[in-house]
């Protein structure tokens, strides 16, 4: 089959990743284009990926290129309007997470791919990570039996700016730095969540406090079958990128993730010594490769994406109802 | 200073463990007596501890040995009215945790105690833990900075015999098995708790859930702080006894606990293997040494002791809380 | 400056690797070609490297194309005489480990790169990965005072085919097998080595043994300045691809390497369980790539290569001496 | 059965460790006496094994006491007599590690031990550590096949006195710090060494050179069935008190030891941090309890102690051939 030709729509930093990947490391696929109407960025990503033609945006983009597929990294508010655009142009779709900030808007999204005829799949990379697909064989494979408690923690190193912080357009702390393992929560333990509640607050940035969000949270998560999750969520996690989830059944647990980067220990007077992951490269650099070949097979073999539009719309919904929980008080029912 | 006459009142498994300690290992005490009915155990009891008299019960042990201490092993719900008696007989008291099942219990047995003038230490056994003291020391250098949130996992391999797991003998899960981590999340976060919820389910043992207990539950705490706690229990941790805690800081993190019992590591085509803690005793052995130590050693330095009765009575109070939103599926003040 | 014309001589597995990562991760370098003279292999090149065109052999790849570099991947019999032929031919060479079997051959290699006035980097992968680049700065940075002793460990699960395990093909075990912990012993310890002693055998594959070499040997070392080493190697390391190296200091130690592939580990009633690296690119998938872009990037920089021909030949020196001191069975100086 | 009734010869540091595990933790034992002609030492034997006689040396012991036992712990030149005398009083026998510094004086122990019809067990204490008895275990049991290779590092943290250091007193590094290491070759590879070759020297301390030992050395070792033995042994392990050995078959490896001691970690903006053993008894405090019950018990059950004077003659001769191998840079054949 001839290849398909995809485009990258933004060139943030997660969009120059996925289009450094495209160009090098997917198969089956050729980047023919980028949108940035950012001259540095539009210089970097012709230096990366020999050869792309650089659009100032989608309409450009679309009215010059005949393109198979795009992947769309522009920011979260424009990812309901580009999905609506890009499926009236009939080409596929992968959008980075989260797929909208209202579930109006993922309808929406998920409405127009459909009508399309169009595959529309959602950046949800960790699922592609080679520990969270072991983990998910063994519960699948009964090596831990049923499994009752989901915990995971997600701690990234810095705080945002405040004016991404700002849930207007991160969606608050629990929508956008908790989203994959509210995601993940779904996919390891085979169910759908029926009730949340959350404690939260602004403990150490005040700029966050001031935009009206939390800086650090916790999140239980009742389950249908009768299982739990308690998952934390921090912006200011010093010691390192600390993304771990463990799912525990009745016969036996998973844990995925670890404290290490570099195979190296230094070993001294003090004790013993390493370094742990700091950014999500160190940690998922792999993953984000097995994703878009993910979306570029299953385009090729006509087969459904491994994750869906109605995945991010679920997911966000555990994510509003905890944030709601947080802000009230109280526990809310999905 | 002449030697700590002390005695063990019940010898079951935890009270023989005290009496063999008492007897070999504690320095500055002398043990001189236990108690217990049972003809086994009072065999037993002679075999490990060379010397040491067999008494019926408390009431003998009282009327027959000058004693300047004991070491109450009884069942709980025995505790507070052997705690009264003891501390009317003049002596000082350790014991096991916890104090007692009720608030008024425990009020009752600290103001006999403090009535009589008679030391009253109860029985936190993982505060004298090598690692839960070398994360407090931590903690309190300022090395994680501010304490954020507080994660914790307490998992015993088996479930109790119903006729223990009963709330009306054992508390309820929450206050028997989660009592350790509720005690040690105010010892570690320097603070209180002021408000609780919970998620639990009898989701293994239908035998616990036919006597109203659950198997497994998480807890959420909210300190006056404003730090948060997430804690998960569970009487059903096949793949072993697992006792983890994680205090986050905004500056670093300490991490109590590990994986490994046996230091040797099996490797084979299928991968690496190694056991873990299976026993209260694999993973605690030296700290029942050292709590019993430091209980002796307040008597001879004439000081308070580490932990007292209002520990005890104030783990219980968050205890009954958290049991409390578990039922009613709502958050409950403290 | 534009990119440099780079082809790969020989697509084996290694080869192979070179092409994917030359067209699609290192920059600033453009994969023009390749050579095999097997259809297959072709045919994969030519899928996996878009565009690239395959030659028979190296006489037609350097009369019909404009190249300034080729990494030579072809069988180690053929090095030498391929890096003579491209550095007749004016081209940079990257010339995969071990440059010759021969101290002549070695000789031979460098001086025609030398006269041409071309580069030529010899693959020593390890070199570039971040475990090892991290322990190296930890030494040179003093971190563990004086290196002591240099302790090594290189297991391959699978005995080559005896066709290859012939040390007239390979070299023996120690020269083949053992040849990157020789060379990063000089690199890690900073000194030279002029004694070596080593026991072997062929302990478990007969076929091994009726070549004439051994699955698995130990080699002592001495280096100029005092310091030690002892390095052990095996073809037949059926639990994993175990790469670990040490060096102890009068102040402390590095330990490169570790025990674990995937981020997961499973937990079950018999205990903990997790993999370990099986392969080559298991552990140093990223270090190839950044191997070849040091090479790249000598030549843009036109500076001297990391890794340079001498190298190549004092490991081999090493090597031979040692495999002399294993079938005499005494130690031989170097 | 009567307890049987023991004295230590001897409490020294080592000495007085076992004395309290004699007083306090050997079931079926009872500490009677320790001789000792140093005032503290007596006052804190007194202190520490509360009714214990003292007396100050072995004479007015054997002649006082009426014995079933010693535990011999005095300085390893009076090992051998101080065996002999014991035997003749027809007193069972443990003693320290090494049973004595040549040859002839193990032949002299074990001859009067055997004519006198009493046991003689020589303490080989990480014999009966959990890590090597459950790596042994596994070993018998095929999980790794085949023993090839026994690896090896003991590593003390801070050089003994040159007093000790002199080879006159403590037989040199070899024989006096790699001797557990040397006997837990044979004992885990079910073999016995033909032949050692050694490299060493005094790399750190001069005071040590002065005297004629080394501080640092490595050995290697051939077993009579084809294995090998690769071992470090350092006197200058700063960063810890490094015990590892690692025993690698034809499918699969044990590994005993590993890097750390009080379970908690540190995470901070450096990275992850913790401790290491530094010490023995950090190390091996409950194998020195079990090594002692092993004695008792087989006095009371009439059986060969596990570890007997052979076990120690049979090492020692391993370590003088390596020390002769490492004066004269020849291998040594046993």
């Amino acid at each position: 089959m001839a290849e398909i030709r995809i485009a990258v729509v933004g060139v943030g930093r997660m969009g120059m990743t996925h289009a450094q990947n495209l160009a090098g490391r997917v198969r089956g696929a050729r980047l023919v284009a980028v949108t940035t109407s950012n001259e540095e960025r539009a210089a970097e990503a012709r230096h990366c990926c020999g050869g792309v033609v650089v659009y100032p945006g989608l309409d450009e983009l679309l009215a010059s290129e005949r393109l198979d597929a795009v992947c769309i990294s522009s920011s979260t508010s424009a990812h309901a309007d580009n999905v609506v655009q890009c499926a009236a142009a009939g080409v596929h779709i992968f959008c980075e997470k989260p797929l909208a900030l209202s579930l109006a808007d993922c309808d929406r999204a998920i409405a127009a791919a459909e009508n399309a005829g169009v595959k529309l799949m959602v950046g949800h990379v960790r699922r592609f990570d080679a520990g969270h697909v072991a983990a998910r064989r063994y519960i699948e494979s009964g090596a831990i039996g049923k499994p009752l408690v989901f915990r995971a923690i997600s701690g990234d190193v810095d705080p945002p700016p405040p004016s991404f912080a700002d849930p207007a357009v991160s969606g608050g702390l629990i929508v956008d730095a908790m989203y994959h393992d509210l995601y993940l929560s779904r996919w390891l333990m085979a169910d759908e969540v029926e009730r949340a509640y959350a404690e939260g607050g602004a403990l150490v940035d005040p700029a966050i406090g001031a935009v009206g969000d939390v800086d650090n949270a916790v999140v239980t998560l009742r389950f249908i079958q009768g299982a739990m999750g308690t998952l934390f969520v921090s912006r200011t996690c010093r010691y390192g990128h600390d993304l771990r989830i463990e799912v525990i059944g009745d016969e036996g647990a998973v844990q995925i993730g670890y404290f290490r980067q570099t195979p190296v220990r230094l070993l001294d007077r003090q004790g013993v010594h390493h370094d742990m992951p700091r950014t999500t490269p160190d940690r998922l650099s792999e993953a984000f490769v097995v994703e878009l070949q993910a979306f570029v097979d299953s385009i090729r073999d006509g087969v459904q994406p491994p994750v869906v539009g109605a995945d991010s719309r679920a997911t966000l919904e555990i994510g509003l109802a905890a944030t709601r929980a947080m802000h009230e008080g109280l526990p809310v029912s999905i």
